[in-house]
């Protein structure tokens, strides 16, 4: 039997503990909250076996899942290492892992007790109240070893990702931050920059599928998103940066006013 | 009975023939194709009572709307001129209002018997083999009448376009050509660009939700977005231009690292 604890429930750890908690008896899912109130509802709503306030309910626990807002993560090391045995591995689902590991070291003892991880799913919703078992299904979940870092403590915690849908990906913390502001942190930039910028020019009156394509993500969580920012500020720069030369060369196609049936094939179409 | 024709039939022609059948008995849809074989596709899917690749099947109808890439509008409003009763109405589904009004103009003896047209509506997948007859629920279809037109005769059409789902909208053609370069050819452009940066700069292995998010509308019709930026080119400019100078603005914002929240948030759910 697996004594799995998450801490944090919110939409990503609500769905883990849901998704884990249908694999049967062999997994028992034990939650952190903020509150007694938010132990008892994710109780209710069936993400946990069991909930509490309480750091110290984790103590049996053989691998803690860290679901929280990344802002919250190096105390938590901070705490795991002061309330919780030695041997408890611990793991994070952030969008961004270089921090996330520079937290680890300076903050535990063992820094390859923890092993970086970002399950690429997520929803316009956010809160437990928005949890699906099916999140994970289809979707990369990224694992960032440190150099060297030992993966054998945390393979079956990489089979049991596996067997909730996720397809587990080892890539290196830097790379992945890397290419993570180009297929989510830019695109939640643009999303936000583009909703700002449509609203102050259009009525809400005729947008059509569009408008809501282009503005659904910049309907998710805001606090989650200006954490990221900040977190992956350099990589998200570059990516802006970028972005804004390939859209000026859009511009010029168009302003030239040939050529550009490959300006929107290539993009939708083509292997390149 | 109402007698409609329309030409062309990929997604928009297609759904709206088929929405306008549901109505009963009262409305018979006469399709226009290109070929026999995709007049009889269309019989086979319900699109139309009856297709034919002659003009001349669209001599009974009252009203005839035209669903063919833009460009082909100005020649079909010859066409009609010279092929059906001068008392044939004329409204199209063209993204663009302006060029086809003055196309109208130029082409028609009595200008007035056409009226722009344009159901907010779409998906990625476009061609007739994609339509559905509940492509209109709840979207605008916004008329663009000319100075002074009479919109009495074209009653009943929007009537009929309530009836099928849409929600009939009346707009200056030159401010819905301005809306509409923000509200849906920006997002069809910035989509276009983003994927080919990101395919350029990450693997496709890490790509969850928010690359798929965005990259949904790039994956439309590249003719059609070509044409749309060719007849739109002054104000998808200008929109290219505004979001660039919004992009820049978030950019800063990043850089400085502060006040990054109201960044996102005022995009996602003020009422701004």
């Amino acid at each position: 039997m697996r004594q799995i604890g998450i801490v944090g429930l919110g939409l990503i750890g609500g769905s883990a503990g849901m998704a884990l908690r249908r694999l049967g008896a062999e997994v028992s899912v034990t939650g952190l909250c903020l509150t007694e109130d938010d132990a008892r509802l994710a109780e209710r709503l069936g993400a946990v076996d069991t909930a509490s306030a309480r750091i110290e309910s984790l103590r049996g626990c053989e691998l803690v899942l860290l679901a929280t807002p990344m802002t919250e993560i190096e105390g938590l090391f901070e705490a795991i290492g002061q309330s919780l045995p030695e041997d408890t591995l611990i793991t994070d689902v952030a969008s961004v892992k270089l921090p996330v590991i520079e937290a680890a070291r300076r903050r535990l003892a063992a820094a390859g007790r923890f092993l970086g991880g970002h399950p690429m799913a997520g929803r316009a919703e956010s809160g437990i109240r928005h949890s699906d078992p099916g999140l994970f299904n289809g979707t990369p979940w990224v694992f960032t070893p440190q150099p060297e870092q030992d993966l054998a403590p945390f393979q079956w915690w990489m089979e049991l990702v596996t067997r909730i849908g996720a397809r587990p990906l080892l890539m290196d913390a830097a790379e992945h931050d890397r290419q993570a502001a180009y297929v989510s942190h830019l695109a939640f930039t643009l999303s936000s920059a583009y909703v700002a910028l449509a609203r102050r020019k259009a009525g809400e009156g005729i947008a059509g599928p569009g408008f809501r394509g282009m503005a659904r993500l910049a309907h998710g969580d805001a606090r989650m998103y200006a954490e990221i920012a900040a977190a992956n500020q350099r990589n998200l720069l570059d990516a802006i940066d970028n972005f804004t030369q390939v859209l000026a060369g859009y511009r010029q196609a168009i302003a030239g006013g040939d050529r550009l049936l490959p300006l929107f094939s290539e993009a939708g179409h083509a292997s390149d």
